[in-house]
């Protein structure tokens, strides 16, 4: 019936898992990170490209379709696969993030989300059943509920109704979505940095019923001890036998930290968005690429990288690149970036088979304990911030 | 001796002539067009795929990259073809039509140009001999003399100083050339739009002797009519065992009347920045992709058009791309207007191996007088206007 999921392996120390998704377009080896490709593209990657780099799966994020071309466009072009000319699998976000990211652009009732477009300021009005069938038409592999993000700090009796918002809606969503498409729909637990609240909303949606469930309403300003602890003290708990998703997470140490404690899906801005911005990732740490002392560094950014840029570009060539503003840059990068991500999940996975991912998650370095500092470059974006 | 030039065909009926030039990097078919490298790279493309859309050399800016990187750094990296990653033939101009462009920012003298980087301001002074010098340092197959970019419109009298000044530096040009580089140095011939001058111009410039020769100073604003009677009066007059190159031109219907007065090269930025500015060229005429008649068309962009664009994506999507501001839309548009050009330099060949040129010349359609409104879309760019 189009989605179906498996545990190969599991780690022997940690609760890591590996596994594969089996969607309409094809399988998925989890632990899996999937590129943001916000509006119908992951910036500046070509589809061959992405697929050469190891990439098995992207997001799309249904807020923005929505807006601009339309899914019904999309639809009527054959769905989202095929307007993009990917075709492996999408997972499709519920917009709800986005929604949420806009402020006081937008107004949450029970019924569901009015916002104002970020484009025109066109009112919109979205509920549950309107984000699944929004999915449905762009035709994405895997749908999500409509959630509503807590955001953080919060009061508990707040974090608490909103959970119980998101319940309803989960029970909506579904309620209305179509039998026999073999999309996948996966609930969302919110309950924010509360224990008892993160109990109750995966308890309930655990009975409500879905194909996977996600971690939503983490990395949205929280200290990261509290991320931590939510995803290692309920990652194992979530059903054993389906896909779960930590929802806009993030830096590689944290998808290494949160692997071990049970989560199988990752997705994060941050690979493409710091490699627009100059920032990339490496074996040995990160590179901000316009420094000075790379002006004539005729090596490649990651000598232990095997990705076009590394193969084939000098450090010197691409802080030029970057200082002289050229869209080869961003392409460049974004290679780069997709790829060390790529390759990190990769050796993730190789762990898990090998029985020995408790010491690979006690040997890979962190870093910085603060995302870096690639969000604040002022680039015109919509807002694609992922939680 | 590194570079040679052979007559493979001759047409019939006009003046074109089928042709292949070898050099350092490899050999290039003629006529060929040249897409513009500015800055160490075609906008938008991988070396791999301009290889794989037909194009055999591309020209780089001296200007550019002496101002920034600086050839000295590129020269220790190893050269501007290492550099980029571009593994054929490269020309590179002389810096004259950028200073030239500059207008106030520079001032000429007999022993050369004085001008201000419009990066930082920089006071620069360059000489006919540091030209060449610079180019030698970058390692391109073909170099330019530096000359003075006649402007228009323009006094016969200060149009007959000009060219004697560029006559002069022609000569200081050959004389500093290092011996045994194996690279090609091409002379410019100026004159403006007065034939008399023209004549003395191409006499002289083929006097002193170089490896090939340019008309220069074309499409800088004089009436098409004038351009083309430059063309026409003076293409075949050139040395027929030499490169003929008209800088900076131009349009497909441009290029399509000059190959027929005798012209073997050619370069223009119209199909890079058009690309970048969502105009496309098509074999049934330019498609402007923002427009709304195209939001649901799922046809390709040209029917006749054998590109990876063309063959994978709808008019509606890169529609969708080029509204969002998306990078895709410049890599994908790019990739179809080079491989336009290209495909219509594979045509011109054909034709000429065929002695069926002037049957292909009469009637390849002119789809307008004016050039395509594609360079006001204020672009935040450095002068790479071309002639």
């Amino acid at each position: 019936m189009g989605f179906h999921f498996k545990i190969i392996a599991k780690d022997r120390e940690t609760g890591a898992r590996l596994g594969e998704m089996t969607t309409l377009h094809g399988k998925v080896q989890t632990p899996a990170f999937m590129p943001v490709g916000t509006q119908g593209t992951v910036k500046g990657l070509l589809p061959e490209t992405m697929a050469g780099l190891g990439v098995e799966i992207v997001l799309g994020n249904t807020y923005h379709l929505y807006l601009r071309p339309g899914h019904e466009l999309i639809g009527r072009l054959g769905g989202l696969h095929r307007f993009m000319n990917w075709n492996r699998p999408i997972l499709t976000d519920s917009g709800g993030y986005q929604v949420y990211s806009l402020g006081a652009l937008r107004k949450i009732t029970d019924e569901g989300v009015l916002f104002q477009s970020h484009i025109d300021g066109t009112r919109c009005f979205i509920t549950p059943a309107d984000a699944v069938r929004i999915q449905e038409t762009l035709g994405s592999d895997i749908m999500m509920c409509l959630d509503e993000c807590t955001p953080y700090p919060v009061l508990s009796e707040y974090a608490e109704k909103s959970l119980e918002l998101t319940l309803r809606w989960a029970a909506r969503s579904r309620e209305s979505r179509r039998s026999g498409t073999g999309q996948a729909l996966f609930g969302i637990i919110q309950g924010g940095v509360f224990p008892s609240l993160r109990k109750k909303s995966l308890e309930e949606t655990v009975a409500i019923g879905f194909d996977g469930y996600a971690l939503g309403g983490l990395s949205v300003g929280e200290p990261k001890e509290d991320m931590y602890g939510i995803v290692s003290g309920f990652g194992r708990k979530m059903p054993e036998d389906h896909p779960r998703y930590l929802m806009g997470v993030g830096l590689p140490e944290d998808i290494v930290a949160c692997v071990g404690d049970g989560m199988d899906l990752f997705d994060c801005v941050i690979p493409t968005r710091c490699a627009r911005n100059g920032l990339l990732f490496t074996n040995t740490g990160k590179v901000v690429i316009k420094n000075a002392i790379y002006r004539e560094d005729d090596g490649p950014v990651d000598p232990l990288c095997d990705c076009y840029t590394c193969r084939n570009y000098s450090r010197a060539y691409l802080r030029h690149l970057y200082t002289a503003g050229e869209v080869l840059a961003v392409i460049l990068n974004t290679i780069h970036n997709v790829r060390y991500y790529m390759s990190l999940m990769e050796k993730i996975r190789l762990s898990i088979r090998n029985g020995s991912y408790g010491q690979f998650r006690r040997e890979f370095p962190v870093r910085s304990g603060e995302p870096p500092d690639c969000e604040t470059a002022g680039r015109d974006e919509p807002p694609d911030k992922r939680r």
